[in-house]
């Protein structure tokens, strides 16, 4: 099959891939669509060893799978992690965290950026009929943003800060809005802020966020400067959620974390099943989207979604030409 | 009056204090025993600056209030926080976290190690007949430690990891003990450890704790190796409270608390009804009192301390000789 190889921090198109074969209990998925995510541009950037078919953000249709009620052409999304189903992190109903899992086009299972995918069926969800491709390939970011309300739920009245707007950002800002919180979102640049607006949602830049003022601050730029601008806006007994993971080190101040009794919260993957439940009931990501390449153009489509302040790049995979 | 004066990180006995004076709301409190806490040898390292009377762990009497049921003569302990009432924390209930409080013995408030100090009434809580001084002093601690629960309850059957087996250390593993949890804790000292022994409280050394394996870890130490240990020791999706105030900064992987995600809990000051009905119900700290000093003594008790391994110093502050 036709996919995008990652080999050596080196993305080529390849034309000689062996089409994945489902193991029991697995499927056989056709991608229509996948996103490109930071995450995709890390791996190039070798900030992970990965070698195979990256991608892990798509939408796609089942070519075979063993047990109905599962169909041929039904169309899915799926959930990232294989665990091994035997750790104790995976006894323990944490398969999300199984200290052995495989992640789609993360680590150890070739991923979205080609023609054909494998995955359990334990890992798919069905797509409803009322969501549209371009919709739905942003299922697994927005179960991410929405994993921020199940670990700490959002009181009314809260005032919350989200510092980022890309798109992870993006998700997260509208995956919030119309909750309980008063959210404000910081945004850099002039497109992140516009699109913020046309949903009704509010923006400040940088300098004008409050120091000590907020209850809940979601860091998710992923710069050093933004976990700073976070932990300065926190106030005392507020919470800080961290949603991005290239952040890479940074020192705090532990004794003012203690004497602020702040709590800190690492978040990662989220329900597929909300995520699917809030794209039906009309929450809209499409206007992030900043393209659409054929598969065969999967390298220039890394190169475009590498681009400062570029939002979602999606890749048609079933478009050789 | 008499007591222990602190200024330009320099102890020193003074017999000419003023008393100080109650104002509306407040009770003059005689101070019958306190106790020597690592806040209080930081404040003479000067870790944080201070002028004036230090000490925040005690119990006394109170000699004059205005209202009933307050009476002269009842014992007391005391809460150490004197909120504004005015600021934004103040009026969400979080008086503990006011932007403008005075802390006794700590920031702006003269402290315990002297004949007399005085509190809001608000402070004040009396102490059960059941409970003698020398575990009544203990109660700021205790209720400092019971803050953990207070934060993260502990359910049934898990793994809790407590590093640190100090004077706080001590008091959180009696806070624990026989509650839901399997508790260890990480001792160095062989006094510490035969302590928590005959507490029938289980503890290992550093080399032996199990990495990636605790559902909670508490860090207590207050030292950067105690903080690294507790950091290694967390499973994926765990808990670290983070105990001590001592710390100082340290340098975190984000990354690794976001895709792991770990919680970090800051914790101070806790709950004096709970850690009262505790010390009522027989929760015993007196094995941890290592020296008793009169006032005149309290340059030479500061000193004892210090001591590496000592638990509690107490300092008996009607006796000037």
């Amino acid at each position: 099959m036709r996919g995008l190889w990652l080999e050596d921090q080196h993305p080529r198109l390849r034309d000689d891939l062996p089409l994945p074969v489902p193991g029991p209990g697995e499927a056989l998925v056709r991608v229509r669509l996948a996103g490109i995510c930071a995450t995709d541009l890390e791996l190039k950037l070798g900030y992970y060893p990965f070698s195979g078919v990256p991608g892990h953000e798509f939408v796609g249709e089942i070519v075979a799978a063993p047990d109905p009620p599962w169909r041929a052409g039904q169309r899915v999304v799926g959930e990232i992690n294989l665990p091994c189903r035997d750790c104790a992190q995976c006894r323990a109903q944490r398969g999300n965290h199984c200290e052995r899992r495989r992640v789609l086009g993360i680590h150890g299972h070739d991923g979205a950026f080609a023609e054909f995918l494998v995955l359990p069926l334990a890992n798919l969800h069905p797509v409803p009929d009322a969501i549209p491709d371009e919709a739905a390939v942003f299922c697994e970011p927005l179960a991410a943003a929405l994993r921020i309300q199940a670990q700490r739920p959002i009181h009314p009245g809260e005032r919350v800060l989200l510092v980022g707007a890309g798109r992870l950002g993006q998700l997260i800002a509208l995956s919030l809005a119309g909750g309980h919180g008063e959210l404000q979102v910081v945004a850099r640049h002039p497109r992140q802020r516009a699109l913020l607006e046309a949903a009704g949602i509010a923006w400040t830049g940088e300098d004008a966020v409050a120091a000590g003022a907020w209850d809940l601050v979601i860091e998710a730029s992923g710069t050093p400067a933004g976990f700073e601008l976070a932990r300065r806006a926190l106030r005392a007994a507020s919470t800080l959620i961290l949603k991005s993971t290239y952040a890479s080190r940074a020192e705090i101040d532990l004794s003012r974390l203690v004497v602020d009794e702040i709590t800190l919260i690492g978040s990662r993957c989220g329900p597929f099943v909300t995520a699917l439940e809030r794209l039906r009931l009309g929450l809209d990501p499409r206007p992030l989207i900043d393209g659409r390449y054929p598969l065969a153009q999967a390298v220039a489509a890394f190169a475009e979604a590498a681009r400062p302040g570029a939002l979602k790049i999606l890749i048609t995979c079933g478009d050789w030409d």
